[in-house]
């Protein structure tokens, strides 16, 4: 069995990572797409276990002291993070992992699994990213305009990342992303080889 | 328009890399095969300018001074050479360039073009790969059993190259170099971003 990859998919607010992650699992249900935790109070519809695990403050705490944390970061009031065991035995299975989460997380994750692999989902414009926001329809106008500039400040780091995906159509976002999968899966360090057969 | 890639197709004789790159170009026909010079005979069928540019040695030399050689190696009793210009005119079209060579080819090439990307071509089985030398009966059997030593002496440089592409059939082989191509042009170097748009 060759080594199962970890995929970090991060990018602005409103680009379109889930519905490309999503999309990359209707393809392959062997994909393990990484549930997070977070301290942030759940939005209709999203539900406990398949969006997040909902936890309080305190409980989040718990979890970053028991080093069961992948990652973990602040974003605006809230505490997002990533339980390490699920992912690990997502992996040993065999089934690569999908990661979505944001910049400061992604970067974590690198610094404690080198071989993970950074995808940073672009938007065409950023005007093409306040009507994707506007479309969603579960925020405030303010909210809008503070994901927007928070937008802006992440966009420099996708030079940091490994592979930059823009998402044009999600068709096309979602082969680069196979693709890359795929290329992935090619590097010498990924494969188990039986040649030579010594 | 993007930075044209330029990929380094190794392996061991008889692998395969010649029809793995005209099935890439049959499919993609911007694609460059980078012609190489070489002071070998024409075998049997090889066209001059198509196949290779056969020259002789002192022609071969005069290239070498000149600085017109991109790499060159000695392998068994002939010298090969991939012809630096036409290289660079390809890339600076927008063509990404194939390039079919010999490790040690490959390995000179990343050091004077580090953005180069190095696949290494890997049969199967060392059976599979003197089932295919035979079969090409273009090759003694004394020459096959030297192509063979040979292979077995170059194979651990895989380790040395970007990806490894097993050559199971032709048709998988191919969809991996594909894959691998688009993955490279999401490289962050290899986009022009229109975004951001400041």
């Amino acid at each position: 069995m060759n080594p199962a990859l970890l995929l970090v998919i991060s990018g602005p607010s409103g680009v379109g990572k889930g519905t490309i992650c999503r999309e990359l699992q209707k393809l392959d249900p062997t994909i393990y797409l990484s549930v997070s935790v977070t301290t942030r109070p759940p939005r209709e519809g999203e539900k406990e276990g398949k969006d997040y695990y909902f936890v309080s403050e305190d409980r989040f705490r718990e979890l970053m002291e028991q080093g069961e944390l992948l990652e973990w970061a602040r974003v605006y009031d809230y505490f997002y993070g990533t339980p390490r065991t699920a992912v690990n035995k997502a992996r040993a299975a065999g089934r690569d992992v999908l990661l979505e989460i944001d910049v400061q997380g992604g970067l974590k994750v690198r610094e404690n699994c080198p071989d993970s692999i950074l995808l940073f989902v672009l938007p065409p414009s950023l005007e093409d990213l306040s009507i994707r926001l506007k479309r969603r329809g579960t925020e405030s106008s303010d909210s809008i305009d503070s994901r927007l500039r928070w937008a802006e400040s992440e966009l420099p780091y996708y030079k940091q990342y490994d592979y930059v995906v823009v998402n044009d159509t999600v068709a096309e976002a979602v082969a680069k992303v196979s693709a890359i999968r795929i290329a992935e899966k090619c590097r010498p360090q990924n494969q188990k080889l039986v040649w030579p057969i010594t």
